[in-house]
């Protein structure tokens, strides 16, 4: 529902200081007026926001515009030729999610601008004041001056107000597979970072002060504050780069071959920039404002879109007991480990098994920026795809396709219909794509907007064919889950499989920021739930591990929402811990509600989540390299309810250095009036199930 | 057949001066010993080739060898490592073309070399010598040490033994679009001559001493020297730099978006470099050296393959009578305007009808770095596709399909398919493509390894789908139509459209320039049969006009070979000239002879050619802007036949600037003893059909 200000100067809270003055003002608050957004132009047509929380400044004056380099046009000094404002609040259901219902609440103001160097050019600036923070983009109407033109910067300005603590990655034009880094923003420096890791693909970093969204910031005074970016459609991913005089950020387009950043065409639209703020860490968890920001789903019957776990054939790879290719004498994807995978899925109900190196091509797939590579449709002689499809559904359960691109997405692009009427033939209807390596074609970048462009043709195309879609090494995600809800999940940060990284690997720390930062723009296919944590078992040589006690990695099905859950680890590995396995085989992918009961990036994380139409709760708390006494109290649960809580805990004795694998299971009757008391190990965490039992 | 020598150091005629000397030569001649290839080696290791012909230089010692960026080495220095020769001999028969059958007859040389700067890297220079030229290329062999690899420059040289006189145009990785220019090589100024042209859509030049190839060059003496390239496949075009200092010229790729010229993988092979060599003008238009030098057809059943001509819908949009984009109202591609061409395509027996500006898009299609203009699937509301499919098929002619990409090739590929099945539906089995714009990979060139690639790929592709294809906008070709012999025909050149462009347009010697230069990789759609001369008729505002008169229109459907052959001009402007439209309703567009009767490069051409099939023969003679009396005797004609020739010639007052419509058209019989007189007007031209009567 959509509230038009009828007499425009009354309903809106702003105020105008007199326009023959040095300075206007504009302001509004949020729906709740926690959140304050000046607009402001000076004499000079320079035009800048600022945001306040509570008081506090969260974003000092900032500046707003662009570059263009067709027409070669400077768009930093305005005239505003109007100002519109209205509220908005409804409350809408998604397909799949954390919640059944969110709430789309906002005010929004629509500041209308002229150039005022002369191209007459008019640009809007679209700013939603939500409860939860603010969003904002540029809007270029269609306009007699100006169809196509070309983006060569955009000016866009966040500039803070402190020092703030930050969880930052080196920013970068082809990957977001960094390790995160904890400073000051004074601190920070991205080529030093970035120097120290040696285990990502393709890297194009930008400068010892740039950074990626989503970034995660928390002021002295314990205000915590997020930037991204949201609906990134038809242009270049935003990454941050920091002018350490002020402690302003400048936004920095990721350009294509020919350094230019966007090509558009008036009516046209740039993405959202996100601020979340809140005083409390639990709040930017459960934020909703860049899925608010996005728009509603386009898939026209979503009913076919069932979120979903799934085990595979993929680390048996990485930690050496399987290859790839088929030479060696290793082949994984061969047809009788196929069904061993499809017998223990169906044995305890997962819906799907993911198979990678099914497909001529791995043996010569990467580093060699090669175009033609994979075609998608030729398995190895090894791999019956048919005697699977049929076994498969006589189990009943779906193979995963797997497309590894190796960054060769003209040639991705050739085959994709191809492709995908392959699959819908083997009875598939998901599908993992990758896209490890330098980008053909050659000279754009995996964040770029031609780049940007072909994940969502992506999406869109495999709606068509009733596909969903789970996109590794892609570009960060901003909330098109909502408009593509069959674009279930991706990686496009550091997951799981960097536990078997030998240089840097994953901290136990890690996942206590991912929520935070890669997080806020859509589910991540982390691959959790690794059980067996040295990773010699089949090279006694490896002596690289997985950081975290067992335990953890079971809560990280709730902390980390995703309606792909991949149990990772090798069914003879869970074969020995069956009775923790349960929990994994229990969790759903799909919920009601949740709750995020306590967090604090970088420490700690406990969530709390309705399974979708049940009364079941489960529960997710994980921590750092610092154990940690949890104190629960189940008042979420519904009054006068009985309930079996099932609490899969470290061991006393249990540490993610020295004793990883020992858990303690406990059944237990609760109430809502329970106070669960749990201690997690260094690197631990604990898992808990809850059914209601009458 | 091939002949291995058995003995190799007697069989081949070669010397190699000691090894322990400062050089060593190994000489091989051509079947008919008129020329003679050395290769030299330095004791550096520096390798040269050098070619005479008839005791004269036509290429001094010139360097071969590489620059790599991966691995970085430059192969300039090798030794010698193996020497392998052999003589080949053996006739083929084209699917089409200007002769029945093909002598292919050459001595090969394999000299196996080895980088001698420690890279160990093999390479084996292949030469074969025909009778009528060289062509040589490279051969990587797999090895151990080199798997893939980048090209960054290739240093082929071609030095010249003198001040020739050249035919050429600007060296550009864009366009082939310009009007040649004929200069000694130490006049060359290719941006003086481009700063001219003012009519090229996308032009990428390269600088003041580039020209491209077909280069055709005459020396003071006399021989005639032609350099080009042959199965240009997976590598980028070469471009030639002339050394004003030595009048040697370097091959320069066209580099992708990134700089780099070529991605390969061993083993791989470059295309052939060619010098065709002659003292007669005549011998280099009858050469099929570059075709001999093609891979035979790799379409496995060619059965389908015709030559056409065909009549359609563009000349109307160029000259204003009809536009190709909808609005306006003067929307050409209308279902009645087309099936008017239908109807008078089928009244004269042309096998097809093209129709540009059928499908939406065209409103906005040119100039915009767009990518998504076309899906090739979609008519335009007042173009009913469905009835004129019908139509055609009542009427017995087949609608030419037509692809404008408008540059965008990311997006035609991904609609490759979808828009071959949407002909073969529509019953279209030919397709002219065009790419007029920038290139969309953006930073990539027309002309560069990617979309060589490209063009390939199209050609079998349509190949697969049963459809001819006619490339417009394309890379030079290289006699690939023997490996794909339904791609027909190319654009890549300057062709009939530029007697409407305002600048430079056509002069009248540029037709008898093409065949020396732009033809000698392959047939071009040209389309000629232009009969209204002054391009007034529907803006009477255009000051431009066709440069020719209208017989030399009629007999460039002979002295320009092509499979696919336009009737260009309107249909009411051959109304008024049937008696002559005769001659290009009678013309085949394939034969079984070809008899190149006399040629000078930008002067004159006559050509006579035998219908396949039939004892019936076609002469086209053409002059440049002087007119010129013809003497041809019919020697070639079957003895003791009689035939009846219909000739077309200038009336006597006719004159391309003052009279160009003005013909006379004869009757008489002849016979193989018969000397025919004929005048040409200034920029006119001559079209004799000569039909066997017993």
């Amino acid at each position: 529902m959509k509230c038009k200000s009828a007499v425009l100067w009354v309903l809106m809270s702003f105020v105008i200081t007199g326009s023959s003055q040095a300075q206007k003002v504009i302001s509004i608050h949020s729906p709740d007026n926690a959140l304050q957004l000046n607009i402001s132009q000076l004499a000079t047509g320079k035009t800048t926001y600022s945001l306040s929380y509570k008081g506090a400044a969260v974003i000092q004056p900032s500046g707003l515009g662009f570059v263009l380099s067709k027409p070669a046009v400077t768009l930093s000094r305005f005239s505003i030729s109007g100002v519109d404002s209205s509220t908005f609040n409804e409350t809408w259901q998604p397909v799949w999610g954390e919640v059944s219902h969110i709430n789309n609440h906002y005010k929004q103001l629509v500041v209308s601008l002229t150039d005022k160097a002369g191209s007459k050019i008019a640009v809007n600036i679209v700013f939603r004041l939500f409860n939860d923070g603010l969003g904002f983009r540029y809007e270029f109407p269609k306009q007699e001056g100006l169809n196509y033109f070309v983006v060569a910067d955009e000016l866009t300005q966040f500039a803070m107000a402190g020092d703030h603590k930050a969880f930052w990655i080196p920013g970068d034009y082809d990957s977001n597979e960094y390790a995160y880094n904890t400073t000051k923003l004074s601190e920070v420096n991205a080529l030093a970072a970035a120097a120290k890791e040696k285990d990502i693909a393709v890297t194009s970093l930008i400068g010892a002060n740039a950074v990626q969204t989503p970034l995660m910031m928390k002021t002295a005074k314990g205000i915590y504050i997020n930037l991204h970016e949201a609906a990134l459609v038809n242009y270049p991913a935003m990454n941050l780069v920091l002018n350490k005089s002020n402690l302003s950020f400048q936004s920095q387009l990721v350009p294509d071959a020919v350094g230019n950043k966007a090509y558009l065409q008036t009516p046209a639209i740039t993405p959202w920039r996100t601020i979340v703020v809140s005083d409390k860490a639990t709040d930017i968890l459960a934020s909703k404002l860049i899925l608010n920001l996005n728009e509603p789903s386009v898939v026209p019957d979503s009913s076919w879109i069932k979120p979903q776990k799934f085990v595979g054939m993929w680390w048996e790879m990485h930690v050496g007991k399987a290859t790839w290719q088929k030479d060696g004498g290793k082949h994984g994807a061969n047809t009788q480990n196929v069904m061993h995978y499809i017998d223990f899925a169906a044995k305890y109900g997962f819906d799907g098994v993911l198979v990678e190196g099914w497909d001529v091509g791995w043996e010569d797939w990467f580093g060699n920026w090669k175009e033609d590579v994979f075609d998608f449709v030729t398995p190895y002689p090894d791999y019956d795809i048919d005697a699977l499809t049929a076994y498969a559904k006589q189990k009943g359960v779906k193979i995963i396709m797997h497309h590894e691109t190796s960054g060769a997405v003209t040639n991705y692009e050739r085959w994709m219909d191809t492709a995908y009427r392959y699959m819908v033939l083997h009875n598939m209807n998901t599908v993992k794509t990758g896209y490890v390596g330098k980008i053909i074609p050659r000279g754009e970048h995996h964040d770029g907007q031609w780049m940007v462009n072909h994940f969502v043709r992506v999406a869109a195309k495999t709606a068509t064919y009733g596909i969903m879609l789970d996109a590794h090494e892609s570009v960060h995600p901003t909330g098109l889950q909502r408009t593509y809800p069959n674009w279930m999940a991706n990686e496009a940060a550091r997951g799981s499989e960097f536990n078997n990284a030998p240089t840097i690997g994953m901290t136990p720390e890690h996942t206590t920021i991912l929520p935070f930062t890669r997080l806020m723009g859509g589910p991540m296919d982390f691959t959790p739930g690794l059980f067996h944590m040295q990773l010699n078992q089949f090279d006694s040589s490896r002596k690289q591990r997985v950081r975290s006690t067992l335990c953890k990695q079971m809560a990280l099905y709730v902390t980390m929402y995703s309606p792909l859950q991949m149990a990772a680890d090798l069914p003879e590995n869970y074969n020995k811990y069956l009775d923790a396995f349960q929990f994994i085989v229990d969790v759903p992918v799909d919920w009601d509600d949740t709750k995020v009961l306590e967090a604090e990036p970088g420490d700690y994380i406990t969530i709390a989540r309705k399974a979708k139409n049940k009364n079941n709760w489960f529960i997710g708390a994980i921590t750092d390299e610092n154990s940690r006494q949890l104190q629960l109290p189940l008042s979420f649960l519904n009054a006068g309810g009985s309930y079996e809580a099932t609490i899969y805990r470290d061991a006393d004795n249990a540490d993610w250095q020295t004793n990883p694998e020992a858990y303690t299971i406990e059944k237990i009757m609760v109430t809502n009036s329970t106070v669960l008391q749990v201690k997690l190990a260094k690197g631990g965490g604990c898992a808990i199930s809850i059914f209601k039992k009458n």
